[in-house]
């Protein structure tokens, strides 16, 4: 069968491959081998432990949940009260793009003003404050977590200090932080990025590592830094109809992925093709719509200059600016060759 | 690694592998293709074009999710009203063991005795009946849906005349009809099943063809025979955290399975093999608890031989049935081998 | 307006009048004066001090709630986990007549097969322990709770002795135990009731004094005898849809039913009536359908019996046993006379 | 007992009094008669044919419930399909005040930016083109109703032209509106308003006409103008808890207040006294933060104005606006006496 989109140069998401071939070729080495369920064979077991280490977290807990929609409802439900919503950005993903899946669970998401994908902790500590000082803060829905995207929504990065900020203030608050890792390979492979794997375990009280958009067939690898942070979230993750019954297929791929730097590699690849592409855009004098240094490129086109290198190149269409301009988004992925790339700017 | 159970047998489950060789040889071969996301790809929709060819349903509308729990609370969910509970047998999966799914989604189990794990027509019409001559039926939780496992929890299948029954009272109620199909391929695959495909198609409003039991790495096939039948499931089956991003790797499984007779092979080697093992047991004394035909053999056992044929043979322990005597569970698969079979035999 | 019902004798329930005049006559003198909202009142409070008083425990947190299928809904959600569900008997309110409202907030409810109405601590422990034991626990709703009535459904008492078999029970499985008193003014007055209030707070770890039933407009007293047992329960209430604005209404009314001694004559009202027709009816060779010792009288008649006494008394339909016979129920309330007694008892 | 707060004057909320008296002679006067629950009895219909002559819509459906959160709560998950969200101001009470019982129903609460506490047509339009046009529109919270108060939070009033050209909207989107009408006597009953209860009936789905806040003990009037929009309602009020097990309380409180222009008295006495306390206002200097004319009188002082009004007269902090000012909310209602407002502008 053809590739239906053939004709054209495929860069509107990160995960319009399959996986990382050698996740494949790990699977196939093992597919005859006969394991137990649910997580507890040992693939798993191996993956969990390399994600410690990762980590620089022994004690963590570790999950596998099958994508990103499915961890966000799982993990916020399983740490909040009934009574307690999650602060987001607008532009958060549970806050828009998630059909309902938080509410679905009985939480509000507070949203929070961005700036380039990103809530700030003194918006966060206002917002906190704001419910604890007002007469009526029992009739209102209780601040329990913060959700962050790292990268954002934008492919921005919060910094080292302004997660740290963050984190201050949730723990003052006691409130839980929790990171959506989605595209986190795309973070720590950028040299822009300062905040580690060790940063996020020591900071977040839950964050996820994406595996769909970074390189992995599906899944997504659910930390818990500190044990016993959530009571049962085995039958919570089954609840919510999230246990995969062959666990072992996401085990096989999250450890293939920590194994030999290959998380790393598939970040680097992406890094990489975004800068020379976003390089050539400032080049050609696009005007880029978003000051991101990851996989993810923002551009302010005009509609007929979207309309024609969409063309050539798929891109996603973000939204309609004014009545003459639209965001365009162009992403790499860990599957962006050089070759890719040169297509692409040629076409610019 | 290690296959860290390979000194028992592994009869345990029939998901024990990874998949059927046949799929992971074509995820392989399409691996690098480009496709768009969500289940919108060439791949989902050649693999929905033959399973409605294989249902005889050209309306229906077919959506690929990942796993059995999911499956079941989201359909249950997106058929139901808010005040609708679903009928089930006690021992149905939706009624034990997916921890409290449907109950998340606000609705209510409305669980029937069951016989070799099956329900009658007459028992789903009592309740119904019972439900609406009730004087307080308004205060009652409204039955709305049946849902039937084909085969059952226990290995049991519904004959062609059950089936036809239960529907024909369903369709006079006004009750949605909904079979698990979580292990169909064991079903159509057995000689004593004389339900097809485009029988449940036929008679049911929704049933869903396992694949993670049945030689798929994961995903469950939802057929809706009738277009229209949930608007917007898309955005449902989002809200509940159960769409793919990479839906392609879903359609190449289920495009695969419905190639060539797949499905079809997948079922006889199952049935097979359980034909044999069954046959020895009982040629040896073994005195089989449920009279199932498929690829699930529960025999009484007593602790001593349940524990002394654990030794060598991974089985699934069931229920005590009394002080002395419990209930295993032997599974066979697409992967069980003649050889398996014979060294199983071997040692009863 | 004449009462619609006026030809016939009203004995079909125990909520058929406004409320004991005491209360309206309270209400009528309070009712120009002014105070704040949401409970916070100085008449809500002094009705929580008597019935603190009144259950000998001096640390319990009470609140006001307006009906008992909101009561039963907000204080199950409240007190259970996410991935808990509540204990029951197949007979109780929540499992039959709350049209769903446990399962509209996530739970199961998990039904043990009843005697008379009640359940034993044997069963519960079974329950519990089965939940335990089972293989496959963690992909099953766990018990979190046991729901009592006292009275029953069939207006059975639990004794003091299985109340504390439960309780212990309970306590030793760390599993919360929650009556509904939607009568229990007419359990605390029945002489074969050796179960107190101060019981209750002792026994319980959450249960609800009646109002609706018992003589007021409407209104149940939640009582928490330990301090702290659900944080944020206010804010749980007012999610719940179930905080009283003006709080006082309540307030009032349950002040004036703890003043004086009111809620037990109330109570003894009921029992002494109930006792003469109970008497009466078997006298007159009526069979008892149930040995309930409290308001509610249930008898099995035949239909012909059902219709002819049904012409000149209101009673309620409970179920049709057979073909031939049905279950009735007579109650009696606060406002039941004397002379509506003997008139009831001329027509046997 | 005295009123705990006898030395402020109390204008802080309208509903600080138990209820107009001729409610309460209402109730005494019907108390012992017998009747029916659950609204089936003489007076609930009684006050059900009154509201929908009121309403000019005979066809009505017509429910009581307990209270405004629980009413919205109920009605908008009653409407709405599980994906669906409902628009409101960002100030709306189902926004901000009602706990997350919205949330708790499942349901997204899609703010808009306000004006005065209202939004306008051209907004909602905008919001429900916003999502159509969403090429991510299947991944995100379908608009399914619009949610007004009127008067709004803030005391302001939609005029028939806006509430027209709402409508339109909504009709043309197929999307429902729905209108809070917690304080309707105050909309009802002011002069600037030019939305009649007829006019509601034609231009909404579902309204709700307030009790609590007007002169009720409690309870809100539910009104589907057009027969059939909400199948099995009654079994929904149920299920969310708020169904009156006493409806006839309700029901005797309604037909009091549609009786002999009660309903309209009670607005026309919190207008006047608001009228003339805002002229006072004005002409000692007071700065109004909000031109609403109703009942609620919202004004801006400094934090030391506030303090030393608040001495003598008890008001509703609504926000700190800025280091040095504060908003405060007098409020009056149907039981604001002329001698009342002669006090509190002495003091102003």
């Amino acid at each position: 069968m053809p590739n239906q989109n053939s004709e054209r140069m495929a860069f509107a998401s990160d995960y319009m491959e399959g996986c990382h071939p050698a996740i494949l070729q790990r699977l196939t080495e093992t597919n005859l081998e006969k394991s137990a369920g649910y997580g507890t064979d040992a693939y798993s077991e191996a993956a969990r432990e390399k994600i410690r280490a990762a980590c620089e977290a022994p004690e963590a807990e570790v999950f596998f949940l099958a994508g990103g929609t499915q961890t966000n409802a799982t993990v916020i439900d399983a740490m909040l009260r009934s009574y307690q919503g999650v602060i987001a950005a607008v532009s958060g993903h549970v806050a828009v793009h998630e059909a309902g899946a938080i509410e679905f669970g009985g939480h509000k998401v507070l949203t929070l003003e961005q700036t380039d994908g990103k809530i700030s902790a003194e918006d966060i500590r206002a917002c906190i404050d704001g419910y604890r000082l007002d007469d009526n803060h029992e009739h209102m829905v209780m601040p329990g977590m913060v959700y962050l995207s790292q990268p954002t929504e934008y492919g921005t990065l919060y910094s080292l200090r302004e997660l740290e900020a963050i984190s201050t203030v949730c723990r003052e608050a006691g409130v839980s932080l929790y990171v959506d890792g989605a595209r986190l390979a795309y973070a720590l492979a950028c040299p822009e990025n300062d905040v580690s794997l060790p940063d996020l375990a020591r900071l977040c009280d839950a964050f996820y590592i994406g595996g769909t958009k970074c390189g992995a067939l599906f899944g997504e690898a659910v930390v818990f830094p500190k044990r016993g942070t959530v009571p049962h979230f085995f039958t919570i993750v089954k609840q919510h109809g999230a246990l995969l019954a062959k666990g072992r297929i996401a085990g096989i791929q999250f450890e293939t992925l920590f194994t030999d730097g290959l998380y790393d590699r598939i970040g680097e690849r992406a890094i990489i093709t975004a800068a020379r592409i976003r390089a050539a855009l400032q080049e050609k004098g696009y005007r880029l719509t978003i000051p991101s240094p990851t996989n993810q490129i923002f551009i302010t086109m005009t509609n007929a200059e979207a309309e024609q290198l969409g063309e050539k190149v798929e891109m996603s269409f973000m939204e309609q600016m004014d009545a003459d301009h639209a965001m365009m988004r162009i992403c790499t992925s860990w599957a962006t060759s050089d070759q890719d790339v040169d297509r692409l700017i040629s076409c610019l």
